[in-house]
């Protein structure tokens, strides 16, 4: 069902990162679940995570990780998600990054954790062991591999039905400089201030302080503008990570803005990709509102659009029933809002004008906009200059099936 | 679907109300669409409307003529919301009035519209030219009864499948006392100091400034409530009148207080049935968040599960899928949240103790309490004494097919 999206192309190799897939078992049956990232020495991280209060084991523990020691591995396992599992679901993160640890030769502070599936259910320990085992083990020399990007973005897919990995290359100062990353999420996509598991890596040589500005700002235009459903994941996590062994000197200035902008564009396509592969999803939606006085009045309202189950619904029937849009906007928690003002766009189509039924719209303009996959809907506000974009996807039977008839 | 909800009781007259129903094709064939209630002089009126910035013009129109004159008539149709109808809309309601008004010999601002039904369409003024007459005019002369409460609830039912009405009689200070009342709502169902469609009216002794303070203080219990599907309608409004004619001497003291007793109880029944007949409802839901410091954080956890469609489809499913419960608390918009005190019951099943999973729980147990059609949500935060609970429904493919399928 996924909108507009295809598989992965070309994904070329970081310079100091290799990753290895295995088939664990600890849900999903034939299929990969397990994927470890290596980290050289040197290499720079910066992550973010999921503000809900309920968040997962591994989420916990990573954060204390990186707190305290330079990163070296990630480890991270599909179809459980480590959740609401208490004190044995930390002992068992912990565990699993001990091992992980020895293989390697680092320490179990310097490997982060990562799960995502199902909420509440502890861990199978055995199927973890052996497949780090099967992974790092003695008898499986020579698995790591830098060009292991596509088994990657496929070993931490849930509910997605494609995989979805993005990868750029771009000349600065002289240096070839490769960025890949790979994400997953489908379902319960509302991140806030971070997303459903992500994993972007450079070979650009930038300083931990500089990492950590990109990736909040590039985190705030990508993965903080998508919506599923308004749930918020227990398990969201964006890793940045820069080996640096494309450059000798640490990108600055000019040229790390140059970076930001093709970062910021990988993110933009990452976040988006989950949308178009989003439960269900039969409609690729972006809702912009624009001329507002604060930026947080535009993000309430995008949000209120985009969350509506009726604007969604009506998404899915490609049925131009605009009202729904109307009561979206105006349910928004918005003290200055001025409807009287307010102009409204769907696709090219004129639908509001001053508050008012555009007199040129007609319900056949409407409909040719909403049978597309793609769907832009504009508000503008007419106050002032502010503006805000989210991107969605609709409300459709499959949706309810996926999360009805069995457990995700 | 309904969810244990049956045809309307006995429907006691009130003293001093009369009521009539037409079919005056507006959207609908083949059945009614057209309420006038008409009350007689010195009845006392309050109403709270929707919140939506974006209102429908009846909603405008009928708080300007509130403000002025003494409500003497209320005029509804369903299947037309007259909302987001620019100057035209204003006319149309207004010029409804003026026929109203001219047919029962009162002013056109004594008269309220109210109309419920798809937005952003022109009402049909010869259909409601029609209606009127039919209704009022002199051919119809006796068609106006004290009677007619149940072809009033049908008469304004949209996407609902049972029609929505109780009544109750109580004996205050030696007068026999009637409250009876009519609602209607199914989907866009998240009022905002209001409601979907709602007319309470009694024959008790009220004077206006207690009647708005019952009002306010009921509507809060009631249909501040009620939640199916997060949407607040454009045009949601609840009107309660008292007519007086039970009584010679105004209610007060602690006579007013055993009314308001029994009115909140018809005001929280009415309120209830829009849930149990929520659009594609299979399961009526109370989530109840107690043990707050704030009222307005207990209310914020219990919008939180009760919106999200994670929880709602597992409602459906009748899966005892509860990291989503977990995973919606976490994400409320609450700071003060400390997860290491939170008590979880569904039913009477101890699900979360102290933050962890109850060592007790089984998912035999939380199975039998997610088959039943009524569930009990508990969230206990332990931290102070506030609390707050709100009625919802499930999210089924039934409500996808209601509003993708056809234009409501």
């Amino acid at each position: 069902m996924a909108v507009g999206l295809k598989q992965p192309g070309k994904l070329y190799p970081v310079q100091g990162l290799e990753l290895a897939t295995a088939a664990a078992g600890i849900r999903y049956q034939g299929r990969d679940d397990l994927l470890v990232i290596s980290l050289s020495e040197g290499t720079n991280v910066s992550a973010v995570f999921t503000q809900n209060k309920c968040c997962a084991a591994p989420v916990t523990l990573a954060k204390a990780h990186m707190a305290h020691s330079e990163t070296r591995a990630l480890l991270i396992n599909s179809g459980n998600a480590n959740a609401v599992t208490g004190e044995l679901g930390l002992q068992n993160a912990s565990q699993s990054c001990a091992e992980v640890a020895k293989l390697l030769g680092v320490s179990t502070e310097q490997v982060l954790p990562f799960s995502t599936g199902v909420i509440g259910e502890q861990l199978n320990m055995t199927a973890m062991s052996n497949g780090i085992q099967s992974l790092l083990g003695q008898q499986s020399a020579g698995q790591l591999s830098d060009d292991n990007w596509l088994l990657a973005a496929q070993a931490i897919m849930t509910t997605d039905t494609v995989a979805k990995a993005v990868s750029r290359q771009l000349e600065i100062d002289g240096d070839l400089i490769t960025i890949t990353g790979i994400t997953k999420g489908s379902g319960m996509i509302c991140p806030n201030m971070a997303t459903m598991l992500a994993y972007v890596a450079t070979d650009a040589n930038i300083s931990k302080q500089n990492l950590d500005t990109l990736l909040r700002r590039g985190t705030q235009s990508s993965f903080n503008r998508i919506t599923v459903d308004s749930d918020t994941s227990t398990n969201d996590a964006l890793v940045l990570m820069a080996t640096g062994k494309a450059q000798v000197k640490p990108l600055i200035g000019n040229s790390l803005e140059v970076f930001y902008q093709q970062l910021e564009s990988v993110l933009v396509e990452l976040a988006t990709s989950i949308i178009r592969d989003g439960e269900g999803a039969t409609k690729f939606v972006k809702v912009q509102v624009s001329g507002g006085s604060k930026q947080s009045d535009c993000s309430a309202i995008a949000y209120s659009i985009a969350h509506s189950p009726l604007v969604k619904t009506a998404l899915f029937a490609s049925d131009p029933n605009w009202g729904r849009i109307l009561m979206a906007l105006g349910k928004a928690p918005v003290e200055s809002l001025d409807m009287s003002l307010v102009d409204i766009h769907i696709g090219p189509v004129s639908l509001i004008e001053k508050g008012q039924p555009a007199p040129s719209y007609t319900e056949e303009e409407g409909k040719a906009v909403f049978v597309e996959d793609e769907i832009h809907i504009h508000v503008e506000l007419n106050q002032a200059s502010e503006s805000f974009h989210v991107w969605t996807s609709d409300l459709s039977h499959d949706y309810v099936s996926i999360n009805a008839d069995y457990r995700s």
